[in-house]
């Protein structure tokens, strides 16, 4: 909780919703004739509506990008150190909005909410949704809020993807498109990843076939083991090993499974703290929008072909240790985009954080994205 | 199934079982009164008693290395490419010696044996063991067979650090180390994977507090987990990629959550036939084994001195694209041994298979393993 809020933040914020009644055709053959997006919005959007920016969320995001919602918070939004006054997202030139997306459950339409054909919560009856759907959501916020062209689209790991599709998909509704430790689709491994995670949820008892909320429960261990694992892979070796290295909490071996390694007692917490604000229908969704995100894949695999349209300048950023999303699959990307003669800026920050880099106040990528930032024309 | 046994292949083999009458003193504590390790032989001790060679088991492995039970036996044992006649442990040169470790689940006594004390299997009062407490074990099955010093302790993953553990604690015990696949110690990001999977089962509610075999049933969930989650970690990105690649099973998205990716049905495959063969109280201990080791950790962390004294050669094998127990977890343990001055061989396998390639008859590995071996004096 700050006493004082620092001048470099966005201050005091407050969430609104826009309820859409046009349906929208998903990429699944179905269609939702009503829903709600949550959104926040920082700085003012000037007279040309030129300058708004729009952050796109990764798995486990929400629209609270940055602020903080009362002075009492303990924490400001997720993406506070890259979004404020004088920030590489700066306030004081972008209007800057952050929504959470559709199958999400922080406020906007999901499997939590009320099925208005059954007048019971979706669960499991939600459509799964793709990254592309995301993007004519978020397309259709814009619409809302007056912005017929971002000034940057911009997200980091699975908003990273969005951007792309962003740039694929709206050629002409944004100008910069800011990918950072994202990846042009998953691995093998990634995939592998995530469905473990989502055994873990399927198969736990209390998971009911995704009627949880019926039953007055929730998957807990299912989605605390997803989240444990989803930890592994954000951390690098290194990072694992600079914060925990092998310490034992108590200073000898217990001879028992009960927390022993440093890095036990961070797991566990981290997963069932997860457990406390996340749906495990929306985590399953969100795996699933990343598996099925390949925007080659309609142009036979080739990814240059699937840019080639594209008009939108490119900042695309990794990070030495990621090995969720390595420097190499944002190569990728940078290498599909230059085949067509494309903008595109490319750095790869020395980083130790792994994944979770993106996230961080790491100050060469800070300069770097603040630079870039400051120099797009409003 | 064979039809004829291959002139290089063991043939036929018999487990043996030998009953412990001398209370064993664990690391843990406590003292096993009684125990049974099951085992194998292949090839013929000499009459000096110098050849014998002793196999070490990995984490999911067992006594039946090489050989079949019978002529319809769908497969050998576990590491029938590198055991036999002309083969790198040249079952024509070498007595083989290969037992299921201690708190196994392959006829060795472990959790699901009974408890002399109770009457009832041993399930979670089984004590933890370590990789201490199984050198110990084999070197009183030594002491049975007749072998005071063996030729060569040789294991891959886990069973490399036996082998590690053996020259340490038994110096003039054995001439040659050879260790494959393995590290000096768990990283943080081992142990974390370790404890997802343990976390996995001992929350299924099938676990029952590790007394599952009283109630008829077995962790299913929670060890076809953690066994999915071992297999991601075996396995390189390549290799998933070369065997998986991003291929539909049926072709087409299905937008829903049962198997659509090959590498899911894979991993689904794999985890729920190892619950068929596995138990997972003895899963549980394998992988605190693992966490605990540790030689350096008596030497202030200096892995040189805990090697100080040992007097076996080595042989250390490493495979580039294993991210598990990597090449430089290998080059820890032979900078450790060339401080001291000691014998070591190090090859370092250029294989895209990731951990598992310690298995598998790659050309350079089978003639490095092979020559190392044949110039072993008996």
């Amino acid at each position: 909780m700050p006493d004082i809020l620092p001048p470099d933040n966005v201050g005091l914020v407050t969430p609104q919703t826009h309820k859409f009644t046009t349906p929208l055709a998903l990429d699944c053959g179905r269609t939702l004739d009503n829903y709600e997006l949550i959104y926040e919005t920082y700085g003012s959007l000037n007279k040309s509506h030129s300058n708004a920016v729009l952050i796109c969320h990764a798995l486990s995001g929400d629209h609270h990008a940055a602020g903080y919602y009362t002075m009492q918070d303990k924490k400001p939004g997720w993406w506070d150190t890259c979004i404020g006054p004088g920030k590489p997202i700066d306030t004081n030139r972008f209007f800057v909005v952050s929504l959470n997306n559709l199958g999400g459950c922080k406020g906007s339409t999901g499997p939590k909410s009320i099925n208005p054909d059954t007048g019971k919560p979706y669960g499991p009856d939600f459509p799964i949704i793709t990254v592309r759907d995301w993007v004519k959501s978020q397309a259709r916020l814009g619409d809302v809020l007056g912005i017929s062209q971002w000034a940057a689209v911009i997200g980091g790991s699975l908003g990273g993807m969005q951007a792309l599709q962003w740039a694929i998909d709206y050629p002409n509704h944004l100008r910069h498109a800011v990918v950072i430790a994202a990846a042009p689709k998953l691995s093998a491994q990634n995939i592998a990843f995530n469905e473990v995670a989502r055994q873990a949820i399927l198969k736990d008892p209390e998971f009911y076939a995704g009627h949880y909320y019926q039953h007055d429960t929730v998957p807990r261990q299912g989605l605390m083991l997803a989240r444990m694992l989803g930890h592994i892979t954000y951390l690098s070796e290194v990072a694992m090993r600079k914060k925990f290295g092998r310490e034992l909490r108590e200073g000898k071996l217990n001879f028992g499974f009960d927390v022993e390694f440093q890095v036990e007692s961070y797991l566990r917490y981290q997963g069932s703290s997860f457990v406390e604000r996340f749906d495990a229908n929306t985590y399953l969704l969100m795996t699933k929008a990343l598996d099925y995100f390949d925007p080659a894949s309609e142009h036979d695999g080739n990814l240059s072909e699937a840019l080639a349209k594209v008009l939108a300048k490119f900042l695309v950023i990794s990070f030495t240790s990621d090995w969720r999303f390595s420097p190499a699959r944002s190569r990728e990307i940078v290498n599909a985009l230059l085949n067509k003669r494309k903008d595109v800026s490319y750095a790869e920050i020395k980083a130790h954080e792994g994944h979770d880099a993106f996230l961080m106040p790491i100050p060469h990528y800070m300069e770097i994205f603040k630079t870039y930032m400051q120099q797009i024309v409003l």
